[in-house]
C-alpha cells in the first residue's frame, strides 16, 4: 500500500482505535475520545486501555490485538516509552495509519530520536504510515472526524491546513470559530518522522473537499519532494505558506559571494516561487487570504470596483489597490448610466462609486449589484463608515442578498468601526462574505489571490535542457583535487571544468616558473593576466596577487616574481602552486553567476551585476537548479542589470542568448556534480549580441 | 488674538453657542446639542434657533446677538446660505472660534468656494478662527466637551487625532470604543478653509493632555507651514500620519528625469522624513501604533524579550523583530538563573523564553516580571496560545499585575485565538495593555515607536549654509531667457548659472558658425564636445546631436555641420540656436543631481546614480531644499551609489566633500530662484578625493 493510499485511509477511516483512551477528564486520551464522538464520527471507535471497562459508551479493549474487526487508523496517546510496542501491535493488526500524538521523541534529544527512528522502521516494516509524533492530531470535517486533543472542531469548509506547530493550530482553530472560517482538513505535522508536509500537500491536492491549501512550516523534510508535490497541486489549488525561522536562517551566511548573498531562507523563497507557492509573511496575511477565499471564487482578473459611503476610505482603497497590483475598473457605460439615474447628483458614479454619507441599504445594493454585473469588473470591495444616517446591519443584510444573486464574483466588505459593527460582522461572516476593519488588509488578500491565478497560469510544463558535456573530464579533475587533499580548485582546474560544460572561458594555464609563464603567455598571445595560484588565497587582488595587461615576455617575468614575492609577504603560510597565466578577455558587461548548495533544495544559482560591485549593488536573483529555459530567462529578467543588457539609450543589446545558455550549462554542471558545493564566475563578461560571453574568473570549491 | 490663542479657546471654551440647535431628533443641530450635554461640558451652552423655546433644558436664543454673556466658541449647523450672516454676527459678538459643521462650500463647486472665501475674510476681519466648514466637529475629552455630530464620545486618553475625512473619524471612534483606545482631542479638519492641519499640530504640541499625534490627511494646505509645525512638535511628541492619494499623485509624473522619478507623493514622503514625522501606510498600522502607545511609555531601546507558551509563535515573533529593526535581547545572567531555577527543565530560558504549553498564570508572571526587571530588556512581548492546560483569562489578569508593578516598560500581548480570548482581551484592554491576534502587527507597531525615538534623537537644530553666489548674474540670465520667450535654457546659459553659484562646471560656449566653433574649441583646448543648442531638443544624443572627443579644428568643423544636418533631418521644426562647444571633462563617477518644484513643498532635490542608466537603476534619493549639511550627507548616504563613492575593494574614495558642497549650492540656487522649475545635472562627474567634481551637462527650465 503506498503512502498516498494510506493517507486516504487516514483521512477517511472506517474504524479508529484510540490507544491510551481515558475516562478521566483532563487527560489527552479523554480529549481525543470526546472529540471523536463530538465530531460525529460514524465509523467504529475502539478505545484501548489496559484498565478495560467502558469510555463514553464504548467498550474498552486491553490491546488492539484483542479486537475482532479491522482497524484502519490508530491514534496513539500513551507515554513515549510504550509506543514501540503498540506500533508493533498495530503493524501485526494490519493498521494502515498511525496518528502518534505522544511527545518525547526527537524533540527531547538523542535518545528520543533513536526511539523515533525505530518507530519509523517498524511502520515501514508493516507498510503503515505515521503522522507525528508530538502532534495535536488530525481533523477531517467532511468525514467527519476529529482525532486530536484540540478544544473544539473547526467548521466545515474548503481549506486544508497543515501546521508544524500544534500550539499555533490551537490558536488558529479558536480564531476560525470566531471568524467563521471553515476547514476541510486540519493536520498537525508534529516531528514529521514519517509523513511530511509534501505527503499531505499531495493528499490535499487529490482531496475533492479541499480547494485551498494553507501551510505553516519551520522547515521542510525534503526540498525536492516538497517542490514536486507543490508543482503538482498548485495548478489546481492555491497553496499559501508561512515559513518561519527567516532570521535564524539569515545568520547562516556563508563565506563566498554566493553564500553571503543567499541565506537558506533565500532557497525557500526561490523554491516557493519556482513551484508556484504563494508565500505570506505573517499569520494575519495567511488567514486574511483564507478569509477572502473561503467559499468565494478566485478573481478572474485584477479589475476592482469600489463602493463606498465616504471619500477618504475610497482613496485609501484605491491607493492599496494600485500598491498591490490591482487596477481600478473602468465601469461600463450601462453601469454608469444606471448609477447616474439612481444616485443623488453629488454622488461619484465613476469608480470608486461614492454613494455618499446618506447611502441607504438599497443604495448599496444597487451599486454593488451594478458592479457585480459589470463585465469590466472582476471583484467588488464595499466600504462602509458608520455615519449619522447609515444603517449598518441592514446594509450587511442587503449585501448578503447581492452576493447570493451574483455568487461568482468575489465580494469583499470593509465595515470600518467597532461596537456598532458587531452584528453586521456576524451577518456577513455567516454568509461567507469576508469582512475587514480597514481597507488595506482586504485589498492585500484579494491581490494575493489574483497574483496566484497569474502565477498558476504562467507555470509551464517544461524540462531542463541537456547539453552535451565532457563529464569524464570533470570527474577526473575533481578526483585529482580530492587526491591532492584540497577543497578549493586552482584557476586552471576550475576553468577546465567550465570549459568541459561548453562555457566559453578565458583560457588559463598554471605556470610554476617564470620561464613557463613566458612560454604560456606567448602561446595565449599578449596581453595576458597573471594571478597567484593558491587555494589559500581567496581575495587575490587584495594582496597584490593579480597583474593585468602584461604586454611582453619581460613584463610577464617581472610580474611572476612580484606576485610570488607579494603573496609570500602577505600570506607566508599559504601554499602556492604557482601562477596562473590567463588570456586577457576583452571587457564586456560585468556579470556574476554563482552557485551554492542549499541543504534542503540543492544547487542555488545566482545571477546579477558582477565585478567588484557585486556586494554593493546587490542586484542579484536566484533560481534552483536544474533550471528550465524559462527559469533562466526569468532569472536574468528579475535583475535590474537585465535592462542594461537589453541595451538602453543607444547602447547595443548584449548577447542574452549566450548568457542564458551559459547559465543553463552551469545549472546542468552543478546538478550533475553534487561534489561542487560552491561555484563563482565573477566577472563573466557579456558582449554585444552575437559576440557571446566569456567566463573570466571561475572559482570552484568541492565538498571535503 | 493670534491663531494659537484662539485654538486654545476652541479647545477649552467657557461658553458655547450652537447656531442651528434643534429639538428634533435626527437633525445635526440636535446631535450636537445632545453630544455637548452628554459629554459633560461644564460651561454655558446657548442654543440658537429663530424658533426660540427650549432645548434639553437650555433656553433658545433667536440670535447670538441676543445673548448677554460672552461667547467663546460658536458651532454652526445651519444651511450654507445663512452662514455668512451668522459669521458676521459672531464677529460682532466677539466670538473667538467657529466650528462650521455646515457643508455646501468648496466641495460643491465654484459658488460654494466663493462663499467659503468670504466667510474666511469675515473671520479674519473680526479676528476669529474657523474650523471646517464641512466637518464633523471637535471633541476634547479633558475639557470635556463634544461639539460634533458623532455617535458617542471617545474615551479619555492621550492621543490627539485630526482627520481630513469626517466619515473615517466616525469609523475610528466606533472602533476605538471597542478597542478601548482613548483620545485627548478629536478634530475633524473638513475643508480647512481657515485652520489647517499645521495649526492643530502646533496646538496639539502645546496641549498637556496630548502626548501622541495622529493624522489622516489627503493633502496639506501649506507644505512649509506643515513642516515647521511638525518640526516643532516632533521633538516632544510622536506624530504619525496616514496620507492617502498616493496613486493619484503618482499619475502626475512630469517629463524630466527628476519629475519622472519624483511624483508628488515623493515630496510628502521626503517632507515627513525631513521633519521627523512617522508615516503609516494603512489605517490599521496607524491605530496599531496608537494601541501600543496609548498610556504606555516609549521603548528606551530596541531590545525585546519574548515570553511564550509555544515555539512556533516565538519564532514568528523573532522573525518579525529582526525584519522590523528590533533586536532579541540578551537576558542578564540573573534573569537566566531565575528562569532556570523556576521553570521545568524542558523550558527555553534564553530569549524567546518558552515556558512550555503547560505554563500557568504564575509562570507567565514570573517570566514577564523577570524580563520587565532586566536591564538588558527594553520591551516585552508576551505570546499565548490556547493549549489544553492554558488558563487564558487568569493569565491576562496576571499580566495586568505585572504591568502595574513595572509600568515604565512597554508590555505587549499577543493572545492568539478567537472566542476563548474575548474576556482576556477585555481585561487587557481595560488595563491599557495592548493585545493583538497575531505577533507581526504587534512587533511592527512597537518597532514604529522605537524608530520614532531614533528619528527624534537624530533631529538636529541646524540651519542651511549660505554660500557666496552671484545672484545678479543668474537674475540677468533668467530675465534674458524670459525676454526671448523661452522656458528651456541653452546649455551655455545653464552652465553659467551653475557657475554663478560656485558649482564647478565643464566650460561651455555657444557657437553659431563652424568658424566660431573652431575658435572656441582652441580657446577651451582639445578635445572638445559639440552639442546641438536648441530648447526644443531634449534628448540630444537620440538625434545625433552630440559629438564627443573632437581632437582638432577639422573634426570640430565636420562635427558642427553633421550635428546641424542631423538635427534638421530629425526635427525640422526645432528652433536651433547653434552648437554648444564644451570642454571634454575627464571621466569620473557618473552621478545625477536634479531638482523639480513641488506645488506644496517647493524645491525637491534628487541625487543618485547618473549617466544614461539613471532611469534603469533608480538609485536615487530626495530631499527638500533648503537643505542643511546633515540633509546633504543623508541624501548621499541614502543611495547605494554612496557605497561606491566611499571606495570599494581597492578603489580610491571619491570627493564626497566637493559633492556635498555642490548639492548644497544647488539647494541654495533653487531656493533663491523660484523661477527655476526644473534643474538637471546629468552627468555630474565626481573625482577622487581632493580632485573635486564637474557638472558636465546642466539643464534648466524656468517658469513661463
Amino acid at each position: 500500500m503506498d503512502r498516498q493510499a494510506s493517507i486516504d485511509a487516514l483521512f477517511n477511516p472506517r474504524s479508529i482505535a484510540v490507544i491510551g483512551a481515558s475516562a478521566t477528564r483532563g487527560k489527552l486520551g479523554n480529549d481525543v475520545m470526546r472529540n471523536l464522538i463530538d465530531s460525529g464520527y460514524e465509523g467504529r471507535i475502539y478505545p484501548i486501555n489496559p484498565g478495560g471497562g467502558e469510555i463514553m459508551g464504548n467498550k474498552v479493549y486491553r490491546s488492539i490485538l484483542d479486537i475482532a474487526g479491522n482497524i484502519e487508523v490508530a491514534v496513539v496517546v500513551i507515554p513515549a516509552k510504550g509506543v514501540l510496542q503498540v506500533v508493533d501491535e498495530c503493524g501485526r493488526k494490519g493498521v494502515k495509519a498511525l496518528v502518534v500524538i505522544t511527545a518525547g521523541f526527537k524533540e527531547v534529544g538523542h535518545e528520543g530520536q533513536e526511539v523515533e527512528k525505530k518507530m519509523v522502521e517498524l511502520a515501514e516494516k508493516y507498510g503503515m504510515v505515521i503522522q507525528g509524533p508530538n502532534c495535536l492530531g488530525i481533523i477531517n470535517t467532511s468525514c467527519p472526524y476529529n482525532a486530536s486533543f484540540s478544544s473544539g472542531t473547526p467548521q466545515k469548509g474548503s481549506i486544508a491546513f497543515a501546521s508544524q506547530s500544534g500550539a499555533l493550530m490551537t490558536g488558529i482553530l479558536d480564531w476560525s470559530l470566531m471568524e467563521t472560517i471553515g476547514f476541510s482538513k486540519f493536520v498537525s505535522l508534529g516531528n514529521k518522522a514519517h509523513l511530511d508536509e509534501a505527503d499531505f500537500i499531495e493528499a490535499f491536492g487529490r482531496d475533492p473537499d479541499s480547494t485551498f491549501v494553507l501551510l505553516y512550516i519551520e522547515s521542510v523534510v525534503n526540498g525536492r519532494k516538497f517542490m514536486e508535490a507543490c508543482r503538482k497541486v498548485v495548478t489546481q489549488k492555491p497553496i499559501f505558506v508561512v515559513k518561519s525561522g527567516i532570521s535564524a536562517a539569515g545568520a547562516r551566511a556563508a563565506s563566498s559571494h554566493t553564500g553571503s548573498l543567499a541565506g537558506s531562507d533565500t532557497a525557500y523563497d526561490v523554491a516557493f516561487k519556482q513551484c508556484g507557492v504563494s508565500r505570506a509573511y505573517s499569520m494575519a496575511e495567511l488567514f486574511d487570504v483564507a478569509n477572502v477565499y473561503d467559499d468565494m471564487h478566485l478573481p478572474a482578473g485584477n479589475r476592482v470596483a469600489i463602493v463606498t459611503n465616504a471619500g477618504g476610505p475610497g482613496i485609501l482603497t484605491t491607493d492599496a489597490c494600485e500598491a498591490n497590483g490591482l487596477s481600478i475598473a473602468s465601469l461600463s457605460p450601462t453601469t454608469i448610466e444606471l448609477l447616474k439615474s439612481s444616485l443623488p447628483p453629488a454622488a461619484a458614479v465613476y469608480n470608486p462609486i461614492d454613494a455618499l454619507g446618506t447611502a441607504q441599504p438599497e443604495d448599496y445594493q444597487l451599486c454593488v449589484e451594478a458592479a457585480l454585473k459589470d463585465e469590466n469588473v472582476d471583484s467588488v470591495i464595499t466600504l462602509l463608515t458608520p455615519q449619522a444616517m447609515t444603517k449598518v446591519s441592514e446594509t450587511a443584510r442587503a449585501l448578503v442578498e447581492s452576493h447570493e444573486k451574483y455568487p461568482n464574483k468575489p465580494l469583499l466588505t470593509v465595515f470600518m468601526g467597532g461596537n456598532s459593527m458587531v452584528y453586521a460582522r456576524v451577518v456577513l461572516n455567516a454568509a461567507k462574505i469576508p469582512v475587514f476593519d480597514f481597507p488595506e488588509r482586504a485589498v492585500h488578500a484579494l491581490a494575493e489571490l489574483y497574483h496566484y491565478t497569474v502565477r498558476r497560469d504562467s507555470l509551464k510544463d517544461e524540462t531542463p535542457p541537456q547539453f552535451k558535456a565532457d563529464k569524464e573530464r570533470v570527474s577526473s579533475i575533481i578526483e585529482a583535487v580530492h587526491r591532492d587533499g584540497r577543497r578549493v580548485l586552482l584557476g586552471s582546474e576550475a576553468h577546465a571544468i567550465a570549459e568541459a560544460y561548453g562555457i566559453p572561458v578565458a583560457r588559463i594555464k598554471l605556470a610554476t616558473s617564470s620561464d613557463e609563464a613566458k612560454t604560456i603567455a606567448s602561446e595565449l598571445g599578449f596581453p595576458v593576466v597573471l594571478k597567484i595560484a593558491s587555494p589559500d588565497i581567496v581575495h587575490k587582488s587584495d594582496i597584490g596577487g593579480i597583474r593585468m595587461g602584461l604586454k611582453s615576455a619581460q613584463e610577464v617575468e617581472d610580474a611572476f616574481l612580484q606576485i610570488l614575492g607579494s603573496a609570500h609577504a602577505h600570506m607566508p603560510k599559504a601554499i602556492i602552486y604557482g601562477v596562473d597565466v590567463q588570456e586577457m578577455a576583452e571587457k564586456g558587461k560585468e556579470l556574476i553567476v554563482g552557485c551554492s548548495r542549499d541543504i534542503q533544495f540543492g544547487p542555488l544559482v545566482m545571477f546579477g551585476a558582477g565585478g567588484i560591485y557585486v556586494n554593493f549593488l546587490h542586484d542579484v536573483a536566484f533560481r534552483l537548479a536544474p533550471m528550465t529555459r524559462s527559469d533562466a530567462t526569468e532569472l536574468i529578467n528579475q535583475t535590474k542589470t537585465s535592462v542594461l543588457l537589453k541595451g538602453v539609450r543607444g547602447e547595443p543589446p548584449s548577447d542574452m542568448a549566450a548568457l542564458e545558455d551559459a547559465i543553463l550549462r552551469i545549472s546542468q554542471l552543478v546538478s550533475d556534480f553534487e561534489d561542487i558545493v560552491e561555484l563563482d564566475i565573477n566577472p563573466l563578461f557579456c558582449y554585444e549580441k552575437g559576440k557571446g560571453i566569456s567566463a573570466v574568473d571561475v572559482k570552484i570549491t568541492i565538498s571535503g
